[in-house]
Order: C-alpha cells, then structure tokens, then sequence
C-alpha cells in the first residue's frame, strides 16, 4: 500500500497530537475520520474544519475499513484499546503510534496484532507544554524530527508508508532509528531533562525566589510545568533506560561537585570548555527551520 | 551625595556590563569617564558615543576627582586592584560593583578602603552570554532586577545613591538584600542551575544527539555555554552556599530516581504536581515588561 489522497485513514484520539495530524492531513487533501473520547472535541474538530467525520463510538464499520489507522493514545491506553478492538482491524491494514517511548510498546502491540495487519512505530518529535485538542497546531511539525522505528517484522512497504506519512505531515527530517536506540535517546534529551527541571523546582522552597529570578532558571524549569498522567507512564515505560541516564548525569554533577568542594579552579574551567564546544553543536542553523 | 547629572562617573572596565552601564548613563545625560585595559574598547565606546572620555592608564587625576566610581570587574580582579589604587580615591566618593556573589567580595573591599570612602554593592541581574564591550546593550536592564547589598558599615545615603543609580540605568524592580540572602539565592538560582546544565552537557558523548534534539534540551543546556574563567571564579566565592544548594538539588533528584526504580507513579505524580504548581508562580506577567 502506498500512501495518496484515496487513502482512508483514521486518527483514534483526539488530543493535541491527534488533533495535530488532524489538521496537517485535512490541509494536505486526506479525507480523515477521527474516533475519540469527548463529543465536545469532535465538534471543535468539526467547526475548525480540521476531520471530515468523527465519532466517539467504537464504529466497526470505520475501524474495518480504514486503511491506515493512527493511534494518538497514552502507550497503556493504546494498548488496553488493542485488546478489547484489535480484531475490528481487517486484513492489510497498517496501523502506527505517536508514543514517546517504544520498546515497551511495540513488543505489546505486536502481540496484539491480527493476521495481516501491520504496526510500523513512528515518534513525532514536536512535543506542547498543553494537552487537548484545542492546543493542536500542525506548524510544530516545521523544522521538527519525525523518526519511524521500524523491527524485523516490518515490511519495508509498511515503513515506506510511514515515512510518506512523516513527510505528508510536514516534518523536517525523517529518520529510523531501532526501539533501543530511540529509547536511549529520549531517556537522556527528553526524560532526564523533564526529571531535572521537576527536581530544580522542588528541591528550594525559599519564598520570593520568583522576585529576583532570571532567564536561565526560567529556562531550565520551564518544562517542570509538566503533564504528570503522561510523563509518569513513559518513565515507567521506558525506566531502564532513564534510569541509567540518571546515574550517568549524577555522575557527571557529583564529579563537578568534588572540583568546586576541592577548590580545584582548572578543573572546573576544563569542565565548562568541554560543555561550551559540545553545546555549539546543537545550535540551530541560523537561518534555518531546522530544530 | 545625591544623583544629579553634575555627579562625576568613572566606570573601571568597560567590558559587557560597563559598556551597558554606559551606554544608559551617558544617554541619561551623565557625563562618563572610563578606564580599561584595551585601548580599542575606548575607541569602539567612543566611536559609539557611548563614554565622553576614556583612558588605558590608572589616571590618578581622574580617579581622585571621580564622585561615583563603578568597579565592573571580576571579583579578584576588583579586589587586586583596590590594592594596588585604592588611595587614588578621595574622600566622600562612593564606590560601587556588579559583582554576582557579595559575601566575599564585600568583606575584601571595605577592609581596602581610604577614610571617608563608601562602598555600596550592588548586583544588576542582566546577564548576557557574551562577553566584551561590542556586547553591551542597555536594553537588557529593562524589566530586570537590581539588587543592592548594603551591610552595617554603610550610610542610608549610600544606599539611596546606589539605588538612584539602578534607577536611572533602567531597571525594572530595585530590592535590598542582606549580602548571606543574596548569596543563597544566587547559588540557586543562577549558580546551581549552571552547574546542572554543564554536567548535563557533559554526561553523554553520544554521537549524533543533535540531528534528535528538541527544545527541551536545548533550553536546559543555552547556559553550558559559559565563560569559564568568570563562572569559575563566582562560584569558588561562592562555594558554601553553592555546595548546599547542589546537595539539596541532588537529595531531590534522588528521591525522584528512587521512586522510579520503585515504579511509584503515585509518587512521581506528587512530585510533578508540586514543581508544576511552583513553577506557575515564576511565569512571567503576561503584557508586562517585568521579569
């Protein structure tokens, strides 16, 4: 299967992300049906112009016709809907994920899959600090990874098609990396960030610090604003790997740590000439929509 | 002494925060004398209309007859050369600094100073990542903080020039701080948060992050690019209160690792509800030039 406009695609969740690829693919001429939760999302959907149809049934009828079904679920709730609805799927159907972690998922969702029907993995990486659908913005994929995980029990038709699914979305550049990789990855860029800022912020609760704080403590906790019903559930998903990226930064700190208790100056200075290079080169191309 | 335009103004230094501070003086219509090291600093300064006079040399006419001196300096450097000139300096001049830690700095100082000579510290937390005069801005003193520390030795005089001083640079909000409160603060809020992004920055080598990076990480990380030979020397005058708020930041990360290796959500989710509601409170006033 290829991916073109006659396409029937189905988007299970409407939240920021689903809501997301709901405008992007509406915009791009999909004609694309939704099932969610809440009534009152698909009427934004609706009014905003952004699905041609939705529902909050589990429609039958939709979900064996489908020819590409996107799950923008929570990993456990994604899951939980696959082993009550799995069998609903018809044969030669691909369906993908937008979860932030992927061993844990795609070892249980495999299991889950009937005869025929094919599960490629992909991570949009363009996350919002604000769930729901109302917040869903399609411009977040510009300059923004989108990488596909594929396994060995993929077919590269079905990877292909995932990656046109990237490209039709907009993102910047389309990448496969293994589940390992990926999670290794985004324990350390993505987790171990969310568990530092949440531990900045809470670790001094000294009053009117507010008053006198500048940009670089803004920044470094601005994502302790955090959805906890999410974040809990991929840090347990993907716990291994956070937690051996915890250790490494504990390291690294309590190594910073002893220099300044040594009074050791060079020390320091070595560790901050280290940290100066290596950040350049995560800079954003100037010019550029790169991320 | 009050403020007034008549009020003779020598800054030492004229790096990035001299430079801002005369860029916002002389357009105030202070008249500003400044010595520095570099010759071509006073040429771009001059060049720029940014100072009325400025020398290389220690020119004992202009620093005994200055009423205002500003020290923007490193630390050690301010104190080696209140040594070496302090006895230029003449009696019933106020002198003043943009030191980042007080504690240290000030006990140094006042031992140093000529009969009849004041010093008042001040810190003006605008910082820049960027260092040299080509760098001074002004505008960045708009909706920031500027701190002064007076301790028992000075007059309410000095404290009432100094805080005209912060008042006619531009600032946002002007507090005093007791020079141990000040410190604490700023090891929590500037120091700890640079030491966290250094060693976060350090703790993984692998290869091709960058290409996967979101914003996230790049916000916890904007500040691992960092003059080494000024953060260095702040945070080694600096070292107690630094190395307490580095423990309790460490006491909280752990208890956050510990409650992941235990897969308590629950508690994970306590944690992420706390730093969420704290960090509301450092949101900036939306429409506000505050800080």
């Amino acid at each position: 299967m290829k991916l073109t406009k006659q396409t029937k695609i189905l988007i299970i969740g409407l939240g920021v992300m689903g809501g997301s690829y709901a405008r992007a693919l509406t915009k791009q001429g999909f004609s694309v049906r939704c099932i969610t939760k809440q009534q009152e999302d698909i009427d934004y959907a609706l009014a905003e112009g952004m699905i041609a149809e939705g529902t909050t049934e589990t429609r039958a009828e939709w979900i064996g016709s489908a020819d590409l079904i996107v799950f923008a679920l929570y990993p456990l709730t994604f899951i939980a809907w696959m082993k009550e609805n799995a069998h609903l799927i018809k044969k030669g159907t691909v369906i993908t994920d937008v979860s932030g972690v992927k061993s844990g998922v795609i070892s249980e969702i495999q299991k889950l899959l009937p005869e025929g029907v094919e599960f490629i993995s992909a991570h949009p990486m363009a996350g919002r600090e604000r769930s729901g659908v109302a917040f869903s913005d399609d411009s977040v994929f510009k300059g923004a990874n989108y990488i596909v995980v594929p396994t060995e029990q993929n077919t590269e038709e079905a990877i292909l098609l995932c990656e046109d699914l990237g490209r039709a979305l907009g993102f910047f550049r389309i990448s496969r990396l293994s589940a390992e990789t990926h999670d290794a990855m985004i324990a350390f860029l993505s987790q171990l960030t969310h568990c530092i800022a949440v531990s900045l912020m809470n670790c001094n609760d000294a009053p009117d610090m507010e008053k006198y704080t500048g940009d670089s403590f803004r920044d470094l906790t601005r994502i302790a604003k955090i959805n906890e019903n999410m974040w809990s559930e991929l840090f347990l998903l993907n716990k291994n790997a956070l937690l051996h990226e915890m250790d490494a930064f504990q390291k690294e700190f309590s190594a910073f740590r002893a220099l300044l208790e040594a009074e050791d100056r060079e020390g320091m200075k070595e560790k901050m000439r280290h940290s100066t290079s290596t950040r350049m080169k995560f800079d954003k191309p100037k010019g550029s929509t790169a991320p």
